[in-house]
Formats: C-alpha cells, sequence, structure tokens
C-alpha cells in the first residue's frame, strides 16, 4: 500500500535539486530562454529521445558519456534547437561548458526551438554565467524552456509508502501541438529522491511512454530534440517498485495531457477510445489515426458532430473492421449503431451539446475482439495556422 | 509515333457520349447537384475504387455486377456520400433507377458528399426524371459533381495515331483538399472512343495511378467513396497501346493537378522531388511524408523558407538518410548541404522568393542512392480550417 499526493511547487521542492530560468537574449521579447537544473551531488540520469533519424546535437553529446553516468548539471535553451547543425553543433556545447566556472560533473544539454541555426555561444554563456546555483525557482526554469507553449508545464507528487518511509518526484516539459504529424518538440525533465536503482530507471520509463507520450504521439514521428529525462539523487533512501511505477505514470500522464490541452491554440482535449478491436495494434492504430485526422480535428474545432469522418478514417486505417459491428459515440451519444441509421435531429442536438464541451471522449466500438487503447488529441483551428505559419519570427 | 493534342470541350465532345448536369434540390445553394454521363450502346466500363475499408454503397452496388459488365448510364450526385448507410444504402440505388423510365442497362450510381445520411431518393428520381439524354453538356455535369471544389475539372485529348487514325479521351473530375490525410471524395470519370481491350483498360488504370493519384494521396488512405472509372465505348475504331496508355497518363496526371491545385484554400502547388534515396521506397515514402506534414504545409503557406521542418520531416520518416549526404533546395537554391551551414541571410532572402511564387519545387537529395520519386502537395492556411470547420453546413 501506497499513497501518491499531489503537493504545491516545482521540482527545487527535492531535496538536493536547485533550478533557475533567465533571459538570455534568445528570445527577442525578453522572456526567459536559458535554464539550468543543478543537482548538489552527481546523480542517476536516463532518457528516451526521439526516434528521428536526424537527433540533435545535444542528443548526440548526451550519448557520447559512458552508460549509466553521472550528471551534476542539466543545462536547457530554447528558441534554437542545434539540429541539423553536423559535428559543430556538438562542439558548441563541449565550448560552452568549457566556459563556465561551475564544478561540472558530466553536464548536460537540451535545446528547442528552430532547427538549422548554430547556437548563439556567446549569449549562453554570459546567460549562464550569471546563474545561481543555489536557486530554487522552478517557475523561472518552467518559463525558459518554453517555445510556442501557452502555458509552463509542472507538476509535483509525494509518495508515502507503507513503512512511513517517502520521496518527491516532479517534472518540468514543454510542448505544445506535438500531435503527430505536428513534429514539434517535446521537452520533459523528472527529478526525484527516490531510492530508485538505475535499472529500474530504465525499465519505468520505457512502460510508461507507450500510454503517455507515446499516446499523443506516434512513435518515431517525432521532432530532433524530443527528449524526457529522469534525474534520481536517491537522497530520501525511500523506494517501492510499484509505488514508483505509478508515481512515474501519473508525472507522465500529467505532462502528455497538458501538452494536448495545449495543442497551439487548440480549445478542447479529446480522448479516442477505440474499444473491442480484434487486436491490440488494431486498436492502438485507429486510436491514433482518428487523433491525427486533419478532418476530424477541424471538424471538432467546429464543433460539428459529423460521425462520417470518424467511420472514414477508422476506414482508412486499415484494421479488420465491419460497418455492421462498428458503434461510434460522443461520450455517451450514439451516432453510430452497426449500419442502423439512429443520427436523427434529436441524436444530433445531443451530440452537438457534447462536442461544445472542452473535454469530452470519442468512443469507436469496433465490436469484433476485446482489445482497447485510448489516444489523446485535440481540436485545429485558426490559431494553429497564424502560430505554425510565422514560427521563426 | 503518336500525337496527343489537348482540344476544347467536354467529354461530350466524344462521339457517343451525352452527359448533362442539372439542380435536383440537394444543395440548398441552387447549384448543380446531379448529373449523368449516357453511352448510346453498352460500353465496357473498369474502375479502381478506394482502399478504404468501409466502402460507400455505390461501389458494393458497382462490385454486385458481374466482371467486365457493359453499362450505359453513370448516375452521379453530390452532397450525399450514401457511405455508411448499410444495406439501405445499396437499396436506395436500387430503387432510384427502378423509378426512371429510361432504358438502362447495368446502371452505375456515384456519388460525394457528407458520409452517414440516406439519399435523398425523391429529390433525386425527380431531378433525373428531367434528364435529356441526348444533352451533350459536359459544363452542367462537371459542376454537378463538385463539393468544396473552387473550380470544375475537365480535360479533353485527340490522340492521333501514325497509321491515320484517332481516338478521343477526356475526362471530368472532383476532388480538393484530398492530401492525405485529409480523406476529401476524389472522383474521376474518364471517357474514350478508343478501341482498348478489357484487359488493357485494367493494365492502364492499375499502372498510371501510382505517379498520379496516388503520387497525391498515399496508397490506401482515401475515402470511402474515392473512384476512377473508365468508359470505353471502342467507337473510333483505333487504338495503339502505348499511345493509349501515354494519354491516360496524361489524363489522370492533369486531374490529380487540378486537385492539388485546388487544395481547399490552397494558393500554392508544391512538387516534393526526393532523389537519390537508396530505394524507390524510401523516396516515395519521404516524398509523400513531407507533401502530408502538417508543419511543412503550415511553413509553405507562411512562405517560410524553414528547411528545419523539412530535415525533421525526412527523419522522422525513418528512411535510411544522414545529415551528412542530404541536401535541400527550393528550385535551384541549396538550403541545407550535407551539414555545412549555408542559410545565411542572401540564401534565406533567395530562398524566400522562391516560396513567394506559386508554383514550385522542393528537392530533397538523400545522396545514397539513384531511386526518386515526386510527390504533389499544397500549402495548409486559415481557408483550410474554414471549409472543414463547417462542411457540412
Amino acid at each position: 500500500m501506497f499513497t501518491i499526493l499531489p503537493i504545491k511547487g516545482f521540482i527545487d521542492q527535492i531535496d538536493g535539486f536547485y533550478c533557475d530560468g533567465i533571459s538570455a537574449g534568445l528570445k527577442p521579447s525578453g522572456d526567459n530562454d536559458l535554464g539550468f537544473i543543478y543537482v548538489s551531488e552527481p546523480c542517476d540520469v536516463q532518457a528516451v529521445f526521439t526516434e528521428n533519424k536526424f537527433q540533435a546535437a545535444p542528443l548526440k553529446h548526451f550519448l557520447q558519456y559512458e552508460e549509466n553516468f553521472k550528471t551534476n548539471f542539466v543545462l536547457i535553451n530554447s528558441k534554437n534547437a542545434n539540429a541539423m547543425t553536423g559535428k559543430k553543433g556538438i562542439e558548441d556545447i563541449d565550448t560552452i561548458f568549457s566556459q563556465l566556472d561551475f564544478d561540472l560533473i558530466n553536464p548536460i544539454m537540451s535545446s528547442t526551438g528552430v532547427i538549422g541555426n548554430p547556437l548563439p555561444i556567446e549569449k549562453i554563456v554570459n546567460g549562464a554565467k550569471s546563474f545561481d546555483l543555489s536557486s530554487k525557482s522552478g517557475e523561472n526554469l518552467s518559463k525558459a524552456i518554453m517555445t510556442t507553449d501557452a502555458y509552463s508545464k509542472t507538476c509535483m507528487y509525494e509518495v508515502k509508502l507503507e513503512d512511513g518511509s517517502s520521496f518527491k518526484i516532479g517534472a518540468v516539459a514543454k510542448g505544445a501541438g506535438m500531435i503527430n504529424p505536428n513534429l514539434a518538440t517535446m521537452l520533459c525533465f523528472i527529478c526525484t529522491d527516490a531510492n530508485i536503482p538505475v535499472s529500474d530507471m530504465k525499465e519505468a520509463l520505457k512502460v510508461n511512454s507507450e500510454t503517455t507520450f507515446n499516446a499523443i504521439s506516434v512513435d518515431g514521428d517525432t521532432s530532433t530534440n524530443d527528449t524526457v529525462m529522469l534525474l534520481a539523487n536517491k537522497k530520501s533512501n525511500s523506494y517501492e517498485k510499484q509505488a514508483f511505477f505509478e508515481a512515474l505514470r501519473l508525472v507522465m500522464h500529467d505532462m502528455a495531457m497538458l501538452m494536448v490541452a495545449d495543442g497551439e491554440g487548440a480549445k478542447k482535449a479529446v480522448a479516442f477510445e477505440v474499444i473491442n478491436a480484434l487486436t491490440k495494434e488494431d486498436a492502438q492504430i485507429a486510436a491514433k489515426a482518428l487523433s491525427n485526422s486533419l478532418l476530424v480535428k477541424t471538424a471538432l474545432f467546429g464543433e460539428d458532430p459529423n460521425f462520417g469522418r470518424i467511420a472514414s478514417t477508422i476506414g482508412a486505417s486499415k484494421i479488420t473492421c465491419n460497418e455492421e459491428t462498428l458503434v461510434i459515440s460522443y461520450n455517451n451519444i450514439i451516432v453510430y449503431n452497426k449500419g442502423e441509421l439512429c443520427f436523427d435531429a434529436n441524436t444530433e442536438a445531443k451530440a452537438s451539446e457534447v462536442l461544445k464541451d472542452d473535454k469530452f471522449k470519442v468512443i469507436c466500438d469496433i465490436g469484433l475482439g476485446d482489445k482497447s487503447f485510448t489516444a489523446y488529441g485535440c481540436d485545429l483551428g485558426y490559431k494553429y495556422v497564424e502560430i505554425n505559419a510565422d514560427y521563426r519570427t
């Protein structure tokens, strides 16, 4: 038995973790654009990275360290992704760290922003030199890593075990409109003082990715910089595997849901539940196809209960399915029932009501088996076009 | 040797083909919404249909006829797709034909519009009863089959063979914004008086699909109603296989390009050329990924020469590729060159000029082999959202 309680504050609530964010002049707006996480003693770090074939320089730099290395410093900048920048991109990271006077052990860099421009080394070095490593300002950090995010994304939990011990786990993340096929970058830094073995860190990250970040972004169809990083300093001396896995799942789910809801102008967070499919793979393919369909997303934006686009998308996904077993509902309002027309004016009016909400379910009962998967998506409106047509400026 | 000449007019220029379009009251605007193609003597017909698992009722109705059947009548309506309408959808088609007094041989129906509503049988029957089967009004027909199309789509060619004989081939089509993953319906009716054997009709449709309609829409990720139909009445007594295949390719390419350029508010028709890939499949995957990427499409709309989104999309497509062999250009302006930064202010200015055009190429040289594929796409702007958020109204 264990309890997981949400608590106030940022990752700096965890003993031994320090952080801050400043403006280093990368964003012309003068908003925060450079931040750090500092750990008082070198701690274990594990990460899962993008499956994009063109991994950004910071990812390659991380992978140059030996397996299971320890670190005490993560430097994070927004506005420049340091991707498609060749060997120079990796060298630039070492140049930056070589010019800092802090006592850094295997320092890590993480970047997000425009692809294909060299890092503004001088601005970053000058900014980083002003860091106070004893700062505890998670809010400043959360703002420094934002790009098109409408709001910062953080969460904190305390986990109490049966033996009376407890540990903390929390995260700071950025990511908006990252629903496939958008390719916007997602960064997520998770910190904990749980006394977790490295092997469990790896397993926990992997296990929890499928139902959280991978449920909002098709595996592999990701940006050059996507990173989920777990830092564990073990200061609490408290650990229980099941409790930790569940707490990590909560943290990753929270961050994923905040990203969906912040889908670059999105107003609606939608759960696409595909149930009773023949295979797990079928359920996953259909659910992700729905969450990625432009026609479905624009229909949701228009609050149009047009189930034809839902049906057509399932059919186009080529999973095993049949018009005569399929049932489609918005929450509990059935709009398509096994080929018997049920979409009368009354039903349409009720379905329209559901779609006016800012959070609802689209449930597709394939009616051929017992496998299910839920993907999360959002609507797509004018704001999305505005943000992405002018992203670099 | 043969010559293929574009000629004026519509499919009614072909001996033995008659057509017209009227308003049957399906479109509240009073625009044409019902049309027909009538052939004076039953002629051969072959079709390729959507790979969507939920084929619309008219497709199932067609497939109920025996293989290589002949027909003399195609009835086409817009505004209602007669899809996801169960057995009733198929029965409705027979009901309509049973109420018409024309001498119909294996009549075919084709529909496009909203999915999931029963056909308005009475309106269609009343409309069809007013048809004059001796009409030659291709223009009326071309308008009757439009849905979100900004303009009607037709073409006509005359093919002259070395023996002095000649045949005609032409098409009428509808489709806009059908670039995957949009799923909007594409209908294309091709008529010819070439003296073509049925086996060649099948082969020609199949061979030419890959580089035309399938280059603008990922195979299989199609709507419930997509149809390409070839009607051949053999009246000309003229035929030469190579000439016919080339003429059919031209007709299908013309129609596909008109659909791309009419991408629901699209202002730019873009050719995505992936060259020197390791395999043909790689070239195809990457080219289609580019033409389908929301981030690429919105960047093109914003006339932003941000090559990062191009690179990221290629990397995310998981084809065999390498930052150190990749070269990206807009027309002849190189913006990324094997990891050596070349995107200076001068280059960016030149690239921006290219993107202001309404037609240009994005060329990605993978640099690993000699296989190529070109996919066609368009930009995506506010108009797309407007059209698709309000489609049913």
